[in-house]
């Protein structure tokens, strides 16, 4: 049984607890409107500082940890999670809304994404290690020994979601990202579920003291408002900032960043509409079975997923039509759900709102029963439109946060994919077809391809795997680099930069480049990859 | 024998050349102050567009090229380059006022870096291919199969190089490792020579022509001024910024970038101080050798390298007095030098003046033979200081571009580490020390890991080897990412981005991606490296 933690509001500034400022805030049930014991200290700008500073003392004594060391961090955050017990559930399902069940699922893969970075810690052939060797007879000039490696960058400064309290928080994949690359971590709490971030930075705090890692490796500041957010990416000693949320919020750190006198990078995933395609030969064999698996996709955790499919586009006909009429009676059957808190709400109300006001568009389908405002209700709601009529309000190929999806439709194979190449860059583009399809438009992935991070045939956007292979990014407005991923095992670069070490001695080298290969690791020796 | 090319002052855009504009400049010839036939005609803003647009149009044909293709291509570019004969070193040398001999050295590292990056296309397993498979059975669900890849990013902007006009411009690192990554080029040509920017784009049109590629793959803009530049980089279809420059001029277009709609990446290298640390056991024994290497290193190319030592840090104490004469000695005996242009020339002049104004500073040499300044000559100088004036004034540690350094004298080995502390970001930190000295001074490595990308011991910072393990980059203002080099082969991943695969049949997907391996590259398959 696991010991019940008493939540006490404070910052955590490394070992330390504090509440200098004045200003509370508490979080509430979305279920009920109630709100939810304790209140929360915002942070001042001078914790924010001490957070970061205490970061970035730790940095050099934590980037020596060796990787067997970071790995028992890791593993020893993820059995601090399972720890926490129901108390974690429970505050996480009482401060969002989402059900237990989800969230112990969600808790599961927040425990083995981290022992997932152990693991890539460990095996340690992931700090990309290149080896040209001296070439001392060499004409007109000698060839200098040169040897590289990814080295961390120091503090990053994480900013969870509010839709994964767990797998994209705290103790999420930004932060087991950051510390297996051996940057420390200063946590912005999410001010909807900041009892739970509170519940995860114990659990990482737990762990690095169990562990024996220098303090200041991991810290957490509360905060409701912007002011605490920019203080922290402004701040001159945070290196990175990670951020999981809105457009605007991401695209307000990233000028906050790109401004400083010494600009650092943000990555940034903002979301997007996921737009799904059906081809002509899936659609005729099996729409109504797409409809099915899509409409679970659309209304899964009540819309609230980066990956949600908002858009779908297909060839107009009777085909479409058979689609659009089994989603719909599915939507309709939807009953409303409990959203994650009453700004994002009231967001999706006003973006359902605006949709509908939109010429060309109609509602084909809404839910039947009636959202209750009081539990935070949101409606699942599907539009229609054609091509034109997209195309003339860019608006509707806006991301609208949760259970609401456009049908477009096409007349021709080349308007879809004209639709195609009017979006703007998303997390995902599927596409449903039959092999022959797929033949056919080939062009259209092409476009896909520029568009989007992960293409998907025959299944839905929701749900992204946690592996070496995953690709959760995309083009702007989807993250700020395209280059990127924040989910997966390579959501670790974002943290490093190359460094090279020119004609250091043997024992003046990190162990990773010396000859011999003492960590016997995969590394490039004159180009070529070898573990010897 | 080459034939001889008749320059014409247009733009490239693909196989067309155009002069719309009424502007127009000339090249001068630094070492004669006289203006270089003929003028050059700046391109128009829609110009600009028309270039961007058409490697818009060509990217998706280009990034579908075979890999064997490319690397044709590039070999073909080398080959072009060569063929150009001595009327490249010719102009180049009127344009810029470096040496033949220097120029004919940099065309060779020119060629043979396209042939590098050939190589590199060709063997192909830089693209980071990872393939995670379905596991059906999976619970409590199953695992889709998951495959990911680089995929280029499409239409580059590239900037070159006063300093290096073969080998970091027009057709130098950015344009090949661009190129490689299966994106388009739009050089903006350099306006200080803006002729060997027109011959290098021939040899790059010529060879794209004999491969059989899109045409568009490659463009180039002329302009004087900032307004081409800008038209560039802020073009809705430009996807990435290469740019070797000054920090002005970087942080420009960083600014104007990351202020577009949509943000895109301007990966900017604008040099450094290269600061060279003297250890004690090292200074003692050979303290006037490594002055030797020092000036020589100082007063390579005028100065006028990225990597140029501008700062050198030593123990107070009669070793480093030593190395103050001796150098200094050296620094006197070196005669004034052509700098690439007028505008260099006065920014440098400035510099000194400034850096000699500031208090606790002396010149402690300076080249004996006054510069002409007909012939945009500069003289060298050597500065000294101590600790103490360094760190109260910052405008001493910044970069003043060309053959002037400062010694800078510490009290202790502590002071040399706070003197490594107050340094911003660089490309390059130097070490010279005895296997003793290294041991002694650990921190001093750990704090300039931080500080640079490149650490050199018993060496000096100028010239960067073009090689698999090279880092030519560091923390800001050095680069504008740290995470991402401009020399070497890594160079290529500025200019890609991941794509993900989630349930593709086996013929739908790239090659690269498809079981049995038919490329026969490294993948990461499960987590686990193997060509099979």
């Amino acid at each position: 049984m696991a010991r019940r933690i008493e939540l006490d509001g404070r910052q955590r500034i490394g070992a330390m607890s504090t509440a200098s400022g004045t200003r509370t805030f508490a979080a509430s049930d979305p279920a009920t409107g109630e709100a939810l014991e304790p209140r929360f200290h915002e942070a001042t700008a001078k914790e924010v500082g001490q957070a970061v500073d205490l970061a970035a003392q730790a940095f050099d004594a934590y980037r020596r940890t060796s990787p067997e060391r970071i790995a028992a961090f890791l593993e020893a955050i993820a059995e601090g999670i399972l720890e926490l017990g129901d108390q974690l559930l429970e505050r996480a399902a009482a401060e969002t809304g989402l059900p237990q069940a989800r969230l112990s699922a969600e808790r599961t893969r927040t425990a083995s994404q981290a022992r997932l970075f152990a693991a890539l810690a460990r095996e340690g052939s992931w700090i990309d290690a290149r080896i040209d060797r001296a070439q001392p007879a060499r004409q007109p000039s000698p060839r200098p020994d040169i040897r590289r490696m990814l080295i961390p960058i120091g503090p990053v400064a994480v900013f969870g979601a509010s839709n994964f309290p767990l797998a994209i928080s705290v103790a999420g994949t930004d932060t087991v990202s950051a510390l297996t690359a051996g940057s420390p971590v200063v946590a912005k709490a999410h001010p909807a579920h900041p009892g739970t971030c509170e519940l995860l930075a114990g659990a990482i705090l737990g762990a690095a003291a169990r562990t024996g890692l220098p303090d200041g490796v991991f810290s957490l500041v509360q905060g409701a408002g912007h002011d605490v957010g920019l203080a922290l990416a402004k701040h001159p000693r945070t290196r990175a900032v990670a951020f999981t949320g809105s457009l605007q919020g991401g695209r307000g750190l990233f000028a906050a960043a790109a401004a400083r006198p010494d600009p650092i990078p943000v990555y940034a995933e903002m979301g997007s509409v996921n737009p799904v395609f059906l081809l002509p030969g899936a659609l005729e064999e099996r729409g109504e079975r797409i409809a099915e698996g899509f409409v679970g996709s659309l209304t899964l955790g009540v819309g609230q997923f980066c990956t949600n499919p908002g858009m779908v586009v297909g060839p107009s006909g009777a085909a479409l039509e058979r689609f659009v009429a089994a989603a719909g009676q599915r939507v309709s059957a939807c009953p409303p759900g409990t959203m994650l808190h009453a700004g994002i709400r009231a967001a999706y109300e006003a973006g359902v709102e605006r949709t509908a006001r939109s010429s060309g568009v109609r509602v084909a389908a809404r839910s039947a029963a009636g959202p209750d405002p009081k539990k935070t209700q949101a409606a699942c709601v599907l539009f229609a439109t054609d091509a034109a009529a997209l195309l003339a309000d860019p608006d509707l190929a806006q991301e609208n946060f949760g259970p609401s999806s456009i049908v477009v439709r096409c007349a021709s194979g080349e308007e879809m994919e004209r639709v195609a190449e009017s979006l703007d860059g998303h997390l995902t583009a599927t596409i449903h077809g039959t092999p022959e399809d797929l033949a056919r438009h080939r062009r259209l992935v092409e476009v896909l391809e520029r568009k989007a991070g992960r293409l998907i045939f025959n299944g839905f956007p929701t749900g992204v795997e946690v592996c070496h292979a995953m690709h959760h990014g995309g083009p702007y407005p989807a993250t700020t680099h395209s280059g990127f991923t924040s989910i997966g095992t390579a959501a670790v670069y974002r943290f490093v930069r190359p460094v090279c070490y020119q004609d250091f001695p043997q024992d003046a080298l990190p162990e990773a480049l010396r000859d011999g290969n003492p960590r016997k690791i995969w590394r490039l020796v004159e180009g070529q990859l070898t573990r010897d």
